[in-house]
């Protein structure tokens, strides 16, 4: 179903498309030979395979040049340290980025709560952004995006809130992220233009009441609804 | 001098300007003939002309459909009530507006804070601005068309604090005004994305350690420097 999707994208934009299916015990070597191959320029994995760490192990193998999804290690590590470009000074070729939290900011641009009449990668300066869940593969990269372009950001989960931030007047050159003891949902959400919430099933729902009025809110997670 | 400005002004943009001069005792006969003068497009009054209360019976003078700086009652009559033309509903006239609060508007648009995602008159939804001054020329019309325009203003000056704002949701159709007793500048600055000043003289200076960090900051009155 997704690979349907990706294949219509990938054909509507003028990319080829192929469709590869393997026992999840060959997906290695398959991987493998696609990094091999030079007329495999993007390579996408159909995730969960093993629906464990295993999975974490194939996001690795995956060449860094024809990773699509950005999530191979060096390229998140580039985006945690908001190192935008794999070539610089020449800064030709993008660091790619994890593709949900990419998403997230592709909303936001549409929006207008980046702000093009500042510089680029400062264009969040002043905003105040709560994002409510810090896993690994969305949460935590999308907070640090926001970020490191130049927000304010309050990251929630069940532990407890962290700021992640660029200090007054964007003054470092990447975020730093800082406990708040004793900070809750309700003190994020009385300051924040911006809530964004993925936080799966029907047990937690954003408290709308604190909301602020004219808050952008969206919501990346799905929740199945039982009959 | 700031008749030179307006006629090259005018002139840059295909208006003609003919500067007329006149003992003050005369002036208001020079408007009625202005007024009838189907020559005559728009009358600009360069003031202080007795620096008191008869300035203001002089704007009044003036026709509404020739009232280029928008001091006209009926025009302050209408931004007031957020009524935005002079022909509804073919709404192809528009109530001018006061001079100096639009050209605040016209920097804010150009700074983004105006999202121009957001439906025309609605721009400034979820925006928080204070503004300080509340005088009948500037301050107060400034804070109405703010908040009309969907902000949540607070307006400050020597007597306190008061809130514009059309209400949660933007429910009401112009902006009610609340005092707000208590509340302080600083509390108006801890929450505010735009600072709008206007004090002259050196005595009062805005305590920019208040001001949140990307908050847009204009001041639109100056001061002499003594040597």
């Amino acid at each position: 179903m997704y690979a349907d999707w990706t294949g219509k994208t990938c054909r509507d934009n003028g990319f080829d498309f192929t469709l590869r299916e393997t026992k999840r015990e060959d997906l290695e070597d398959h991987i493998r030979a696609a990094n091999a191959d030079s007329l495999v320029d993007g390579i996408m994995v159909y995730y969960p395979v093993f629906d464990s760490e295993r999975d974490r192990t194939l996001q690795f193998m995956v060449n860094m040049r024809k990773d699509v999804e950005g999530l191979s290690p060096h390229l998140i590590d580039n985006m945690y340290q908001n190192v935008r470009f794999l070539d610089p000074p020449h800064n030709t070729q993008k660091s790619i980025l994890p593709c949900t939290p990419l998403a997230m900011i592709k909303i936001l641009e549409y929006l207008q709560i980046y702000n093009t009449f500042l510089d680029y990668g400062k264009r969040l300066f002043g905003r105040r952004i709560t994002v409510i869940n810090r896993s690994e593969v969305v949460g935590r990269p999308l907070a640090a995006l926001l970020a490191n372009d130049g927000a304010e950001v309050y990251s929630v989960d069940v532990t407890g809130v962290q700021q992640f931030s660029r200090g007054a007047g964007l003054s470092k050159q990447q975020h730093e992220v800082v406990d708040k003891p004793g900070w809750t949902l309700e003190n994020c959400l009385q300051q924040t233009d911006v809530v964004i919430s993925g936080v799966p099933g029907d047990n937690f729902k954003v408290p709308t009441h604190l909301v602020r009025d004219g808050a952008v809110c969206i919501n990346f997670s799905s929740e199945k609804v039982s009959p």
